[in-house]
This record gives C-alpha cells, sequence and structure tokens, in this order.
C-alpha cells in the first residue's frame, strides 16, 4: 500500500518530509481510508446490496449478481422482471422473486429482524400496490418488522381509522398515495412518528403522472412528513429502515 | 320596436313576406328575446347584481352601482377595498362593507333566506379566511342559510369530525383549503352532497400559489367535487347558492 | 357486535363504567355507526355500487362484481372494456357493454328516472364522444333523464344555440369539451343552471393533453362552473346526478 | 460610397474585375442595399417609426425621438409612461399622449386612413382595455379604419351578437381576451377574415399571468386564428395594418 | 320554413303582432340567416369542404366525404392515412393522397388560383417537411399560388438568404420550424408580410414536443408574426389562404 | 361528559342498550379520547407548542402565545418578525427572538436536551442561512444538540468534507441548499443515517424560486434522502427532532 | 459568375455605375462569398461532416452519405440504427457502426489526434452511458484524445476523486448525468478548465425526462460550466473539440 | 502544520506507521493539498477573486473584501449596487463601480490582457445591456480582450452582418439575449468558435422571465453552442476568459 510505503520510506529515510508532503498530495484517493466507502454500509451493517435493475441487460445483472453472490451478501434486486429471475435464478438456491413489485431477493443469511418497532406501509388505493410492494420488500428485506395497510385513502376515511392502533405502534410510516396524495397528510396528523410520503404515479388527466400527489405531499401543513420521488417505493422503504435503526 | 314594425308592415301588406324575411335575418341581434339574457338573471330570479371591482376606479365603480341602485337591485361588489367603500357609501344607507373579503353590499330590498337547506362552508386553516368569507358572504347575500366551519384542516382531522353534524346537514358544501388542499376530498367522503373546492393560494414553496392545491383537488379520489379557480371564492359562493335552488 | 357486548356488560355490571370509557374509545372505528360510511351511499339512496376498473385484472373485477351482484346491487364498471366484459357477462343476464365509452352496467333492479329534471350534456366535437358518454351512461344509470346535445362547439356557435332549450330546460350541464374548452364558459352564459365542466384530452400540440381546456374552464368568467378532472366523464355524471337529486 | 467608388474603378481600369469580386465579397453588410433594410420600412411605405420604450430612460427616449423627428417621420412611442411624455412634449406640438394604453404620437405628416376596409378591435371584458387600446391606437396611426367593440366575453354571449355587423363588415378581427380567452374561438367561427387573439394577462389564480388565454386561443378549433404574446396590443395592432394593407 | 309560414299567418291574420313576436323570440335559432353560417364559407366563396380525419373511423369518413361528394364540393381530408386512401378512393375518380403530409384532397371542381400573388412556405430543417407539406397542400387546395422554400434554418443562415426574392416576392410567408424555432423571428426581420410562424414538435429534450418553438415564435422581437398551434400546417395554410384573398 | 352519561344511564337501566348504540354513534367526536389529539403531542411529549406567524395580527398571535404561555408550554412562533416580538415580549420574561430566522421562543421549562445524539444542519452557501437557521433553532428549541456546518457546497467539495467527522457523528443530517441543491446528494452518499433535505429559493434565473433544487434533491440516486417543502426549514427542524427521539 | 459578368460588363462600358449598383444590389446572396459559409466548416478545417440521422429513411441517408463520400470526407451519422448501417454499410469499407449509441463512422482519411491535450467525458450512473458515448466517439472522430471515466456519481463521490488525475489533465470535461444531475457542479469545482453538462433523461418521476437534471446543471454554483440539451451527447463532442482546437 | 508533523514523527520514531497511517486517514481534509483548492485559482492563475453580492449586507461585503485586499488580490464584486461602492471604496485607491451591471472591481496589480485572441459579447436588444456588460467587464477584468456589439438581434440581420468581421475573428463569443434568444443560433451558425448564450429575462407574457430565450437556445440546431443561467453575464465572462486561457 501506497501511504505505507511512502511512510516506511521516511521512517527509512529514504524520502524527506517535504517529498513526502508532496507525494502525499498526489496521491489517489482510493489509498485514503475514505476511499472506501464504497462498500462500508454493506460492510459495517450487515447491509444488502443493491442492483438498480433498470437499463441493464440480464446478462449483465447476472455478472455483478455473481459477483455480490460470491461474496455472500444478501442481494435485492429492483426494477426487474421475470425474465431476469428465470435467467439468474440458477445463482442461488434461495432465491425468491416478488410479482407485484418486481423485486428479486437473494439469501445468503438469515435476516434478523429488528426489534425496535414496526415499519407500516399505508396506500390510498389498490392500484399503488406496486409502489407500496416495493417499499414494504425492501424494508423487510433489510431486516425490519414491516405491517401493510392498504387501500385506506382519503375519501372513505374511516377506512384509516379501522387500522389507527397499527398506525399508532409504528416508529415509521410509509405513505403511498396517487391522485391527490392526500393520505400522507392524514396519517401526519394522527401520529407522532416520521412520515415518509411516496407519490404515485397513480391517476390520470391532471394528475401529471404523479405530480399532484408529489405537490400534495411536499406541501403537507402536518409536521413530521417528507418527500421521495414519484413511485419511488425502494427509497422509502430504504430509508425507512434507516430510521428504524436509529 | 323593428320587429314589431316588420310584422306590422306584413300585416299591412306594406311589405312583402319575403322581403320580411330577408329584413329578419339582417336585424342586429339584440331586438331578439335573447338579447335580453343580460339581465335576465337578476329580471328573473331577483338575483343581486354583481360588479367585480378589480381594476375599476372608484369612480366607476359609483357609477355602476348609482345605475343598478336606481332599478333598485341588491348589488355586491367584489374584490374591492375600504377606500371604495367611502367614497360610494352615501349612495344608499344600506350599505356593508366586509372587510375580511373585501366585499361591499348594498341593500334595495330584504333577502329572502332560501329555506330548502344550507350551504356550509370549511376552510382548511386560518389564513384560508379571506377566501372564505368571500364565499360566505356571498352565499348568504344570494339568499342561502350558510354555516361557517374553519380551520379543521387535514392535518388534524379530528377538527373536522367535530362538525360532522353540521357538514351532514348541509345541501351543499364549499371547501376551501390551501397547501395541500386536501379537506375537499376528505369531507367529499364524508357527505353524499356536492362539494365545490376552492383552492387557495396559502402556502408557499412549492405550493406555486395554489397550483398544489388545484391539482390536489382536481384529482380527488371522491366523488361529488369539483373545482371553482385559485381563491374564487365569490364564484364558489355563487355556484353553491344556484345549487342551493335546485 | 362490539360496543352492544360492552353495553349489555355494564348494564350486567359485569363492567364498571370507567373500563367502558375505556374500552370505547380504543374501539376500532369500524364499530361506530361512522364506519359504516363505507357503503352508506349504496345502502341509504339505493345508489348502484361502483368499480373503477383501470388496473384490475379481469379476474379481479369479476370477484368484485360477483360479490356485489350477490348483494342484488346496480353495479357500474368503469374505464374497462370487451375483453372483461365477455369473461364477466355470465354473471348476470343484465348487463350491457357499452362500447363508446367503456362501461359495464348489471341490473339486479329496475332503474327509477329522477323526475325532478333532466341533466344535458354537450361536447364541443365529435372526438369528446367518449368522455361524454362515460358521463351520460353514468347519469343515466344513476337514475336521471339524460339528453345529449353533441358536436356543439364554439366555433360555429350556431349549432349549439339551435339546441338552446334543451339547455333551458336542463337542472344541470354537464359540458364536455377539449382542445380550447370554451364551450363551458358560452354555456354557462346561457343558463342559470350549474355547468359541470369536463376538459377533455382532444387535440394536439399546446394542449398539453387537456390542460389547454381545463385551464380554460377554471378561469372561466361566467358564473355557475366547476370543473371536474380531465377526461373524467364518470365524476361529471355522478356529481350531476348528486345535483339533480337536490 | 464604397461599391460605387469600386465600380467607378472598375470602369476606369484602376481596379481588374478579379479585385473588385474580392472588394465586394468582403464588404460589410451595410453597404449593400439590402442592409438599408432597417429604415426600409418606414421609406418605402410611410411607415411610422415605432420606439419600445420599456426600460429606456426618458433621456434615452427624447434623444431617439429627437432624431427621428427631424427626419419628419410620424413616431409612436409604446409602453412609457406620462413622465416621459411631459419631459420630450416640446420636440413637436403635434405630440398626443393616450393614457390608456401608455402610448405618445408625435405627428410630422398627415395619416392616410386606409380605404380598403376596417380592422376591429374586440375584447371579452373592461380590463382588456388597456392591451386593446394600445392595438386600437397603433392600427389607427398605422393608418386604418379601426373600430372598438369591447367588453362582449362570451360568458353573456348575446353582447357580442350585437355588433355582429360590425365584426362581418371588417377586413381583420384583433380579439383581446384574458381570462378563459375563449373570446377568439367565438369571433373566428362567425367571420370569413384572419383573427389575431391577443391573449392579456387579465384574471388571477389559474390564469397564470395570461397563460390560460395564450393556450385558449393557440388551440382554437376556428380556423383563421393565429396569436400574438401576452398584452401584446402593439404587435396585433402593427400586423393587422400589415394585413390590411394586402 | 317557420318564419315564412308564422310571417304568412300575420299576413292572413291568422295571428296578431304580439304572438308573432313571441314567435319569433323562441324561434330555435337555425331558422334565421345566421344559422346558415355552418355552410356560408363553402357556399359564399367556393371554399372546400374540410375534414379532420384524426379519431374517425374510415367508415365515419367515408360517409361524411360521400355526403360532401355529392354536393359537388371539394374535399380536403386531414390528419387521414393510407389505408382510408385505399378504403374511400372509389368515391370520386379526382382523387389525390399526399403521403408527406396525410392528406386526401377531392376535386369536383378546377381549383382557380388566386392571382394577387404568393403564398411561402419556409421551414427550418427536413423534418419539418411533414407539417409544411400540410400547410402547403392545403394553400394549394383552396387556391393559392403555393411556393416551398426548405431546410433554410437560422444556424446556415446564407441558406435562407439564398431565397430571399423569393420571400420578398410573397404575399405572406409560412415558417415552419421546430428545435429552436427562430426562423420566424429572422423572415420577420426581411420582409413587409405578415408571416405565420408554425412551432413543429420536431426536436428532443428540452424541446417539450414542440414547447421550445412555440415560445420561441410568440416572443419574437420581429413584428408582423403571429403564430398557431404546434404541427397545425393546415391551420396556417389556411389561415394564409384567407389573408391572400384580402 | 357524555358517554359517561350514557354509560351510567344504561348501568342503572335508564336507557336500554338500543338507545344507547344508537346515542353512541351519533355522539360529536370530540367526547371519544381520539378528540384529544389535538394537544396530545404537547401533552404527552411536553413538546412545545408551535404558532404559525405568517399571515396572523400581533394582536392575534399574542392572544394565542397567551394561552399558551398560561398552560406553561414552551412556544415557538415561525415566519414571524421583530414587530411582534416587541408587541409581545412582555408576556414572558424568558422570551428570546432570532432574527436571522424570524424566530420567538418562550421559554416555560427548561429544555432537556436529547442524549442520543445530534442533529446536524449543513448548507450549501451563506445566502441559505436563514432557512437553515430556522431548522437550527426549531431542533434545539425541540431539546436537539445541534450542529452546524454552513457554506459548504458542492462546487467547492473540500470545505464539506473537512467537516466529515461531524456528519458521520450525526444521528441525522438536515441538508439546506438552493440553486442546483446538489448538497444531499453529496452528503447522502457520505453517511448511513437520513438526510433531509431543505431546497431554498436562494439563486436566479431557472431556479424557479427553488423548483431547481426541489428537483434536484427529490431525483437524488443517493439512498436514505427526504425532503420538505422549498424554504420549510422548520418543518425540517421537527422532523429531525422527531427522527432523533426514535 | 453573374457578378464577375456585371462587373465586366461596367468594365466594358456596357452597363453604367448606376445600373451596376442597382443590379448588385438585387443579387441573391449565393453569389458572394458568404454564401459559401455552407461548406466552410468541412472544408477549412477538415472537419467531417456530419447526419443527423433521427427522421430520415435509410435510403435517404445512403443517398447524401454517398454524395458526401465522394468528396472525401469522414462522415458521422449521429441517431441511426443497426438497420440503417446494415443497408449503407457497401458505400464505402472503412465503415463502422458503435452500438452503444446509434452512430456510424465512415472514414476516407486517417484522423489526426489533437496533441494539446485530452478531453475527458464522465458519467454519474451506468445508464448515461448511451449519451455519453456519443460524445465520446464524436469527440474522438473529430480528432481529439478522449478519455471515459464512467460511473462516477455524486452519491459515491470517492468514485470521482480516484480519478482526480485525469480530470486534471484534462484541457475540457464533458459531464454526463441523469437524476439529479450534481456531477457536473461537483467536477466544476475541483478543475480549472470548461466543464459541458449533459443532462440526461435517465431516470423517472420528477425527473421529468431530464428537466431535473438540465435545471440542476444551469443552475450550478460552480464556475466553468455551460450546458447542452438534454441527451445531446453528439452536441457536447462537437463543442469540446471545438474548444479543444482553441 | 499537522501533516507535516506527523511524518516528523514517524521520522523521529515517536510514531509507527500503524498509527501514523490511522493518523492521516482521520486528518481533516483542509490538511491535505487537495483542500487549498478553495484558493488554487486565484494562487495558480492570478486569477481576481469574486464576491457575490447578492444577499449580502454591505457590512459582510467590506469584510470579505478587506481580507481579499489583503492578500494583494485583484477583486471583482458581482450583483452589488452604488451604496456598497460608496461604503466600501476607502479600502483601495484602485476601486471602480460599473453602474450598467452593478460591478466593483478593485485593482492590486495590473490585468495582463491575454494575446491569443479576443472574446466577443453579442446582445440582441439594447435591454440585454446589464446581463451583457456583466459579461464584458467580467472578462476583460480577467484578462481578455474583449469586444461589445450590441442591439444586433436577428429580427433586423443585417445589423449583425455589418460585424460579421468582429465575429469572424473572435476566439469565444457571448450571445446574450431575451425575448426569442434566437440571436445564439445564428451567431452559432456563422461561427467556428464555441459560442455560449447567455438568455436574459429581457420580455414580457410568454417570455416567462426568460425561460423562452432559455428553451429556445438550449434547442439551438447550431453546433458549438452551450448556455449558461438566465441573466447569468458573470458565468458567461468567466467561462468565456477560462476557454480564451485555452
Amino acid at each position: 500500500m501506497d501511504i505505507k510505503e511512502i511512510l516506511n520510506q521516511v521512517k527509512n529515510d529514504e524520502k524527506s518530509v517535504e517529498e513526502a508532503l508532496k507525494d502525499l498530495s498526489n496521491l489517489p484517493f482510493e489509498d485514503l481510508d475514505f476511499a472506501k466507502v464504497d462498500h462500508h454500509r454493506a460492510l459495517r451493517n450487515g447491509y444488502p446490496e443493491v442492483i438498480y435493475g433498470e437499463g441493464k441487460t440480464k446478462e449483465h445483472i447476472k455478472k455483478i449478481a455473481n459477483s455480490m453472490n460470491e461474496k455472500k451478501s444478501n442481494i435485492l434486486i429492483t426494477r426487474t422482471n421475470k425474465d431476469v429471475y428465470e435467467y439468474i435464478k440458477d445463482i442461488n438456491e434461495n432465491i425468491e422473486y416478488e410479482e407485484s413489485c418486481n423485486i428479486i431477493k437473494i439469501y445468503n443469511k438469515k435476516v434478523d429482524i429488528n426489534q425496535k418497532g414496526s415499519v407500516v406501509v399505508v396506500t390510498g388505493g389498490t392500484s399503488d400496490i406496486n409502489v407500496a410492494d416495493e417499499a414494504y420488500h425492501t424494508a423487510k428485506f433489510f431486516g425490519n418488522d414491516v405491517k401493510r395497510v392498504y387501500d385506506v385513502g382519503v375519501a372513505g376515511i374511516h377506512r384509516l381509522f379501522n387500522h389507527i392502533d397499527i398506525l399508532r405502534d409504528a416508529r415509521v410510516i410509509i405513505a403511498v398515495a396517487g391522485m391527490e396524495g392526500a393520505l400522507a397528510s392524514v396519517v401526519g396528523g394522527l401520529v407522532d412518528v416520521p412520515v415518509i410520503g411516496v407519490p404515485t404515479s397513480v391517476g390520470y388527466g391532471a394528475n401529471f403522472n404523479g405530480v399532484s400527489a408529489l405537490l400534495c405531499m411536499i406541501n403537507s401543513c402536518a409536521s413530521g412528513i417528507s418527500v421521495v420521488n414519484i413511485d419511488n417505493g425502494f427509497g422509502a422503504g430504504y430509508l425507512a429502515s434507516m430510521m428504524n435503526k436509529l
């Protein structure tokens, strides 16, 4: 390793302090501890590796997955499809495909469930389920006790209230909604924990593929709400997991 | 009157049917009954006259108001201000100025209250009151029993539920809200009557001066909701009055 | 039923008032009358049940429709298609498919026509018919006398005037228009009843899939107009029905 | 003059044809007739000179106006104000200020009125008058017989029909409207001549400072309509004048 | 005919003038001359009939075309395709299909060419040709001498200047351009006649399907320019024809 | 209390179970435990009360603050100003005004600092400080150990790295940035804890008052980031506090 | 040639200087040197010819390419596809197809590499490669030493720092990024040379097909950055080449 | 200095290589050469220091300027005003204020003019001068030979051609334009050097404060153009200077 070498040269008077200083300032960054950041989450926390599948060929995904599999990581592949699953399913027998949200999960070790409390995923309608399940399976794969409360949109608000105990027991809530996206506000007003809003592109016309729900959530007058990108179920699940580890 | 004259000429054989036909088809439209539409609402229904004050000088408003006053109409002046009020207040002793929503009301006859039922105006927050009061005073001036339920936004939804009996007794509801504008959806889910959504420009940042609330309301997954322009309290009050007369 | 049980326990001194109080405040909301909201429209008003077909599989739709059919409800399925119709048509012999607007109607009881007056659906052009028919069939299915006045856009305004008597007899008017969407304003100026504007995505270029018509309608200088989402024929038909019941 | 000089040199055999060719292709463009374009409209057609006043100091405007005045041009100054008028009014006694549209007119010669026919300016409401008057005075200053038909918006369409004879006599129509801007479409459907739509920023909320009217006009289903920038009364008046000269 | 009947009744004293007046004011508009507007352009000017083909089935188009064909009108069908052409081509042997712009032309009478002057269609690039040809064939079909100057965009401005004589001879110019759409401004600065800007959806990325070109043209600092909808070649050709008739 | 009364009546056989059931389902919601939600955060958690000052008069604010002060709550007034401070400062001697972010703080009890860890507020530039200080003072007032790392924008990324140890010690990070708003992504890539992005309206031109930063943050490719409204420092501080309590 | 002829006529006294002047001012522009601009880049600099393939048929492309090929130019065809390649590949044996970015390259002469320094193309993610390769191959084809540093997005910023020496050696850097597009800012802060930002449409939801990255780059607080259109790899490569020739 | 100290400790055997390694990886970044980036441009290139004046108090600016002045840097203060100038002008007698673009320049050393060639700033209109002068003075202050060619917009394109020799002599061109912003495209087609487009907010209506010009420039079909933020004269001047140093 280069820094070590430089230090040894200084120690052995083979290099002056001034030369060493100059060498150090030119060193590529990968030689510093900082440069190890790349893998530090997986390494430090036993976090699974994640492959963002969109726009990658099945050959490409198999190659990456294989390399991760050899390190005995758990692997989550998002935005993928059944074809990819069929193509790669022989790399590990502990592989599962979630059709509702196009996620592949590969297990090399048992997932320990975080005992601090639960993450709850609520949706406004049945059409939001694809996005919600992406959040659900992500949070679960990262070791959380996750509960689903689906189809409890604000236009029939008693449906939400029927599950108020589950909401109140949660440590983190993910509110997934399209159309007017008001669910996050209502949930935010009912609980004392962080609510992650996931606007979905569900709807038509002036929903502008999710902009209406995004604006609704970002303008929420309830406190404790923050928002991720439209249809970003994975991001919400990952962030919820991060919060639940606090 | 020209048509009468033509008909008389036909009757008296001073004009052939063919000539009369040609004359008629060239007549300016104001000579037909249709052209009387302009005043027909006020005439037929005893509806008050309305002056849209924005962009008009006080001299201009006084002139119009005077002319209407002479016809003994009730007069509503919207988007006006105290200066205008001071300038015109001598034209009729039964004149009132509503400071909260910049409306002037002039009475030449008693307003009969529609006995079919009530119009209810609900708001999300206290900042929506200016717009809501425009709706309130408009609907009242047009002869409705109007009730106000203010500051019952969805982020603290129990506040809304505390007034659910008033909502359920209404024939028409006006839901006024800025920021995320989710109030209309929640109200729409609780009642069986038309809900008029009024998005307001209240908020900041990504509310885009009311666009967030407008999109939220227009994308509502609750049925029975329709929307008027941002901050258009008058329009909502007028429409509610029209519905309540059905 | 739980509340009843609690009350009986109180009555029989098996539970103290204090314990009962605590139990009641923890009861899931579905045990309160309020929680019956879910079905109350259909129950109270004999309203048909509605299934929003978009994004649902035919198997899923059949299951829901079967369950509703068993309750002898009339059922409206919107945003569906002929395939679904073929797949489910054996569940009830009184089933109809409206190809122009992709609606399926299932009858378990005769629809009584509201005698208070008519709902009129007008369109700007022939391309708006799909959306207009969704409104037409919805309003009809909900028991209204509905009339159609199609292809009477403002660029040839005499076409509209040819039907002015039908417009003037209506209790509620639904104005369906794409492109510049000016129809709602013109109609609003001709009548004294509520006009529901339905912007459509018909057009090209700077119509932005219906935004031009939406903005036109929401900015209407005619009073008595409110707007629903782009292409939301169902919403307009449902709301018109609600108004016509007032 | 340089080209002349080169030609004289060729004529006098002081310069070879080849050298002359080279010189010519290097000549700054202003030496060609084409380069006189700058003033050619005023020169050829006796068109007035125009000064766009916005963002110019009164000293700057006075200097430009003086220079034009010396050439005995008629001068139109747009988007100016009374201060500028007071400051420059001594440069020519035939100077007028139009307060309604902030235009200054300086006459050095009599304006001959185009006898081919009239230009008509129609507006939707009274608030559109500032923009409409800019069009009116521009077209008049450029020598057209211009008529005004104001406050005939589509929400009370009989008002427009009352003036249908004036519209039908026009060679060019300028339709000025804010809010929903539907006037252009209706007028376009009534006449056989070009209609220039001028969207105005009049309105509030979702009019987005004139975008609603612009979109409405640009999406018009009536043929024969084209559109200029929001509030661009001058552009419409100038273009109408150009058309009326055809 | 009803009016005639009423007049005859008055003439024959079968109806009083008062009754006749009342009848007349209730007459449907179609009985007035005004109601003939629908066909007046074609009738008065020998203008061809136009069918907007988009969204119409071939059966529907054939039916409309047949009816028009029987009246011996010339017929222009826009936004159609080859299938429609094949399906309807037997209705008249003088039928032509323009593949470049999906227009069908049916001739029942010879087109007389307007001798007042020419219409010129210029485009920025070769990809704008589809739209430009729609304008070209429309203007030609309506009896104009039309010239094409294609692929002369401002990024190689000498190409435009090579054809400056054609531009300067035109009575009306149609400038068709996508991407930055600057062609209209440059042409507008070179000529003294009206320029109709047609923004096209040609381009990618931040062209937003023609919005960039539309904004460019509508903000042109050159006078004498007005704009039609994105890709609206027909509208430009029709308007140019209207102007060229002035 | 009504429920208690009803229960007592049941207990004493003064009311049948059926009557009691009916009474209960009609009870206004405020009589249920749920209706206490309104104050439950402050009550349960000793959370301070918050007054959103924007759009409220100083008299109004004083009245609200007085009422809260009597309950011995700590009070945070946001979006206020020095005038308000001067007007209300006599209500409690433990009152402070933070000029940088227009916050007033009133203490009735000592703030206990959460010992779990720190919240860090980072900003891209010095102009983001107003928003950042709103977050800072909010989080501090709610009992957090808060650190500030200001002016460490990504265009000089070494400035951020100089404080990497502070970032890595944080439990929650608030990233405040205007212009391109890239700070949140870079920070998100460096740490394992939730990052709350606060886009600011700082910048000019195509920043569209904060839209550029909002879009940048919401599209972040770093995991663990969520976003609040433009300039919503309070929301971020409150949410960070909520997370830090987990 | 016409000018020559005119000059000869002047020389030979067959034309007066005045007549010649008039003739010259009417000459079409193509007769001037200026009109040769069209081919001057290729002619003067040995620059390759470029064919923009989008929207052109393979027959059309082959025809253009053949004509250029005969002039022995190097030819770059962008936004093409494999079909076109197969169809035209026989026109020159030195033809190559780059599948990653749909570019065809035809060589008639050896490309000399610019020795002044390198152009570096960096990307945020692997999905940006298509666009980046368009830039890479363009710059290379135009004679630059081009280096690629891909997948070094700001969410894992050490990856970028690992290649800081390559960045610091560059004369021009092309930063290609989708999603939040922050790469350009970070790179701009690290180097002293021009950075060309290429926003890509990579991402989903509120990336609005590249608008988020475009806004991020155009609002960069780093100096030395300018931006080209979304996905415009060719434009960036061409501009970089132009800069590198300075 | 810390690194030096660590190295000396290693050299003197006061610290083991392992301990030194650990220390180094924890060192704040400012201790590395990389951390000097902050000032490296000024240091390495003799570049002036820049203060972005917007949003800073005059006291704040004076303090920063004083500190820079002590280092004998040349200092450029942008987006400032005359008040600031009056307040700070005593810090250095070689201070100048440019009123047209609100820039203050402080000289501690003579500016050496880059002899490689000129930077040319062109504008579309006179209203663009403020932004253009910011670019002009910035580029000049950074040591460039800068020429101005103002008011040569495309609507009178001969004005631009009159200065074509200046454009063709430039090494870098800055094209500043508002409204339709077409200037950049035309200039880009005339020259072989990089063109930096600066859209300005000049215009009204659908210019959307510069968006029209921005879209026009970013969609330019001319090659060699890139764009900076709306009104960002400084950014363009700085980038031009960077390019001119290549």
